[in-house]
């Protein structure tokens, strides 16, 4: 079987041992402070993590916020940015799901815009713009979960622009940004825009570890105590010992030398994954060449429909991800192909090629 | 400065060396699994960790749904709970403030029922019953958080009979349940009502360790099936590390050892804080003796409003929560008295007295 599905790290990426010799450490110095309450009205996270975490972001450690993983800091901004009386939010077609059933939790009209090879289509956006301002758009936009698409820094340019001139807000989502296996990196969102126009999450689960559930909000301080305060009226904190780890570790450069690890590791995978789609699946099925993250991603020709099509791939031993469910809202995949996210991760570049081989041969049949 | 305030646990009542103990005989067995995520479509928790608590409670682990500290299961019952037609909350007056703003964050109509010295004040409850019917009766039926009130085994039973024949849910929140120091412990709502009639939020923060953030919900699997999907959909999981410890800690016998050390430490000071509230500021402004729990507290008789005697109390030293916060909606404290919480936890016998007589002595003044 293979398994074409979720996206969690390889276990070799994730610096296990170096991680449980922190956990001592910090256990050694404070194990009375973590397993207390963290200290009242200072919600806004851990002080030696939010300075490492600012560091690592160069901004100033008031414009950080953590949270338990970046999903939980995805739910606390759509309920304070969704609480007003603009409720919609423009995402890119096709976009992590999950988002999209947080923004509509929290009473948002999501709705899709085109994602192209370079990132979001803003003649669309503006189009759109036209007659309706969202309260955000929310891009992921280095190395798309689930497309791998990045947007490139011009788009960027224009977006902040647009974002300006009918003020809406941008929220980016960076959990893959640091796995770059090629390319040169467009400016990150805050670091383009003017302070208070862009709400960043960033996450230390593809980069330290999933399990320590670190996701944290880059942002203005006004908006980062607002998050806070509902924060501690929903979890008090995040756990003590976990941001205490997540703070050494940073400080002593694990997170920096494991993002060196992980190039090493998935450069290769990721060339081979672009290779084999292209070879078995046609460079036109391939949305774009991600250079990083997790994800290639093909819209495939198919004769049947989308449920149909998964049927038989499971049978032929492929487990694969719906990709219509990454589609918000109208937004679908283009007539008569569906929508394949490949998560090239845990694959060495052989393996990758065996199971795409079998998806080409699932597509031939019909 | 008397700190009156805050209900956080003594530090001799955390086994912090054991705890750290135990995370490291976890971090020898386990370090790859517990940096990783949580397994998928498993978010009621880890196995184990809801195996020992169903054994601490005397119920199946299919009951168990274990969540980042027991206010985040407040906040996803509230989402889950409040989700329909039926919006009316009835709560203690007092009661716990952060509930009532997650009840109220959440779309709930709070109100408020009086609390007598043995629990709820069922005859008022009943009158209200006849004009509405709320979705949930929410009670924290053991050392009640603020008032340290214990309702009665003969309430217990009445209200889970007018739950069921007027057809409400009954939402106990027991975190300070074990810390009896006294006196006979009644039932618990999850073992006198039918399935399905009771949810139950418990916490680990008073037994073992707030910094675990380890709170869990009793109840029907079903219900707790749609929480978990609920808070898969908000944070993914609990954090694997910690979820590990604390099942670790509960299996080694950790949570019951350290429940009677915390009797011997508290037992103590509770009887100080009864005698010395009942010697200077008389029987009649006790709301009950606790036998249990942290927190004593009264109905003062004072000359001023609530604001003028609390600023006159801290220019005394005396830091004290403000008591009307405690009461919901349209709720009050009796006319011409302040309600004063006075958590006795953290003070030894003459510490406490010294305190209080303090307070007498604002109160006398004004």
């Amino acid at each position: 079987m293979f398994h074409f599905s979720r996206g969690i790290p390889p276990q070799e990426a994730i610096p296990s041992r170096q991680l449980a010799e922190h956990t001592a450490a910090v256990l050694r110095d404070s194990e009375d402070r973590v397993f207390q309450y963290a200290p009242i009205g200072n919600h806004t996270g851990d002080a030696a993590l939010r300075e490492q975490l600012a560091a690592f972001h160069s901004v100033g450690a008031e414009q950080i916020f953590v949270t338990n993983g970046s999903l939980q800091a995805l739910d606390l901004l759509a309920a304070h940015l969704l609480a007003g009386d603009r409720k919609d939010v423009y995402v890119e077609a096709p976009t992590y799901d999950r988002a999209v059933q947080i923004f509509e939790r929290h009473g948002g009209r999501v709705s899709g815009i085109t994602l192209q090879h370079d990132g979001l289509d803003l003649d669309a956006l503006e189009a759109r713009l036209a007659t309706r301002v969202p309260a955000l758009v929310y891009v992921i936009p280095d190395f798309q979960n689930p497309s791998g698409v990045t947007m490139s820094e011009d788009k960027r340019r224009r977006l902040v622009q647009l974002a300006e001139t009918h003020d809406f807000l941008i929220l980016e989502d960076i959990p893959y940004r640091e796995l770059r296996y090629g390319g040169q990196a467009p400016a990150g969102f805050f670091e383009l825009a003017p302070a208070g126009r862009v709400l960043t999450t960033g996450s230390l689960s593809k980069i330290l570890s999933p399990g320590l559930r670190v996701g944290y909000v880059i942002g203005a301080p006004e908006t980062l105590g607002a998050l806070a305060a509902l924060a501690e009226g929903t979890y008090l904190s995040p756990a003590p010992l976990l941001q205490a780890v997540a703070a050494q570790a940073l400080a002593a450069g694990l997170a920096q030398e494991n993002v060196a690890g992980i190039r090493e590791l998935l450069g290769p995978r990721h060339d081979g994954a672009v290779k084999a789609v292209r070879e078995l699946l046609g460079e036109d099925a391939l949305l774009a060449v991600p250079h990083g993250g997790y994800y290639v991603s093909v819209h495939l020709p198919v004769a049947t429909d989308e449920a149909t099509f998964l049927k038989a791939a499971a049978a032929d031993g492929l487990k694969l991800t719906r990709g219509s469910g990454f589609y918000p809202g109208d937004a679908a995949p283009p007539e008569g192909k569906v929508f394949l996210r490949l998560p090239f991760q845990s694959f060495e570049p052989d393996e990758f090629a065996a199971g795409i081989e079998r998806l080409a041969a699932v597509a031939s049949k019909g």
